[in-house]
């Protein structure tokens, strides 16, 4: 049988990705620095049917058409290129977390999907090969292939933009506590997304100045120095999201909740609590903390007014493929 | 008697006015465009006199000290040097509107100051010459002073960095619902701000880009095209905000209601009424619409979750004397 399963952890990124080089090979205008969020998972089954007239995709147990199933058959017709292996395949997919709200379930699902669909096929693919891969069906996928603390090099082109890890998991005591808002799906996904990111004026800006924002967060990483590292991520979320809204046509995607959270975080570093935020495109907020505080900060985000729930995540591993 | 009285209203800026060229004389960094807001006014009545050993300054009838009364103090200071009139001047000033939650009340009271000083002392200063006075004591309170729709042109220098008039209140039928969403006093004054500006790495792209908004924003105002003008003002608020947030320390001026209100106007512009927002130094929204729209939009906006108030302004006329 031509099957595998794999198993991938979401990712936050510190460093943001936000608009490509090339939209259709998902090279990114930067590199970008992510922390792969342990028990945040996608959980995907892959077979290749020679008796499939085409392919199939379930999300949750429910089957999918359209867009999502394209997108996934897109990503295929790659893995049958690369390995020979001419058959559709069925494709199982599970989420552990609500899609679609700033948890980046996209790049989990083709991390997952990228390893599976590999092995199903009989390839062999090391580290790199496969983080390649991954980018192809989503950018930041490609940085929930390796283990812990993740930089993604933009590279030169397909061949050198895959990402690699900068640190093990357990390297740093890191807890991010993410805040739900909203488990609403959000209006404008992120492919749609990157490709407004160069009619923002804004961009070219946060673009050339990434370069020494990477540094900056890599070495606070390194040293596990968390006043070094709240500054840097908060600044580079907030560029990020000023891009976003000055975009045409503007992102918003902040929500009431989210304002909240991010005074209440600002209030309690003030105060002397080691804690900053982070926003991907949605309007959750990703609580950073050391994980002994992180209990502390949980209580804390579940007070304030809008948030709906708070999912804590220590770093995560690798993606693996699981011996069913 | 060396006593006169003077109105003068609060404006809104369409095209923001955010940093200094020059910190002492406040000469902008670009030009700015903004509309008087009528009936949200500051009175002031300015008497100098020979038995003063100290200016004096009350503010909706409380005597003021500090940096408030000293920054008043420094302004009188240059009328008493232009004028030769040399005593200390006592002054009673009082708005009708909320102070310091986005309301520009500072560019009220120094154009009403300017306007009252100036005629106490027995100066007569033609608009221009008004408007340039203000602007030292707040770059915005220049905006205060010729009528309507107005253009601050950050010139060369002190001589020619005035606001005029580009058009007459009546010329357009434009209404500013001001969603009072927070009657605290904000935390960061402007002027504070205005000097912060420079550390945001995307002020300088903001500056760069200001003349073709304002060029976009003058003939939008000129054409009555509304369409063109809400998306070039909205374009700027983000702008001016993103500075803002991206500064070091970052300035977030919004509070959860804020956002709600943002929202709720781009959903009711995409279901086809025309509404814009724009946003000071502060959590307040200003919504812009055509009068035959305020009544409405003011309804829908006390629907809102975190609005406190809504205030209605027409365009405003000039600063002027009162005969008392």
């Amino acid at each position: 049988m031509l099957t595998a399963t794999a198993i991938a952890h979401a990712n936050i990124a510190f460093i943001k990705y936000w608009g490509n080089r090339d939209e259709t090979l998902r090279l990114p205008s930067n590199n970008s620095i992510s922390m792969n969020l342990a028990n945040l998972d996608t959980r995907t089954r892959v077979t290749f049917n020679p008796n499939l007239k085409a392919d199939t995709l379930t999300l949750n147990q429910i089957p999918q058409a359209g867009s999502g199933l394209e997108r996934v058959s897109d990503f295929l017709a790659r893995v049958r290129a690369l390995s020979g292996v001419p058959h559709f395949a069925a494709v199982h997919s599970e989420n552990n977390f609500p899609m679609g709200a700033g948890i980046a379930s996209s790049a989990s699902a083709f991390a997952a999907l990228s390893l599976a669909a590999s092995a199903a096929a009989g390839l062999t693919l090391n580290e790199r090969e496969l983080s390649r891969l991954a980018r192809t069906g989503s950018g930041s996928a490609c940085r929930s292939i390796p283990a812990g603390f993740v930089e993604w090099q933009q590279g030169t082109g397909d061949s050198d933009s895959y990402a690699l890890s900068i640190a093990p998991p357990d390297y740093w005591h890191l807890a991010d506590c993410v805040a739900i808002t909203c488990k609403a799906h959000k209006t404008t996904g992120s492919t749609e997304g990157h490709a407004l990111a160069s009619t923002s004026p804004l961009q070219q800006v946060r673009v050339s100045a990434a370069p020494q924002r990477v540094e900056q967060c890599r070495s606070a990483i390194l040293n596990r120095d968390f006043a070094a590292f709240a500054e840097v991520v908060e600044l580079d979320s907030n560029l990020m999201h000023a891009v976003m809204m000055t975009s045409t046509p503007p992102l918003l995607y902040w929500q009431a909740p989210t304002l909240n959270v991010m005074h209440a975080v600002r209030r309690w570093r003030e105060e002397g609590t080691p804690v900053c935020y982070t926003i991907d495109a949605g309007p959750n907020v990703h609580v950073l903390t050391p994980q002994r505080y992180a209990q502390e900060i949980e209580g804390r985000l579940r007070q304030l007014s809008g948030v709906e729930d708070v999912l804590v995540a220590a770093p995560g591993g690798a993606a693996q493929i699981l011996q069913e």
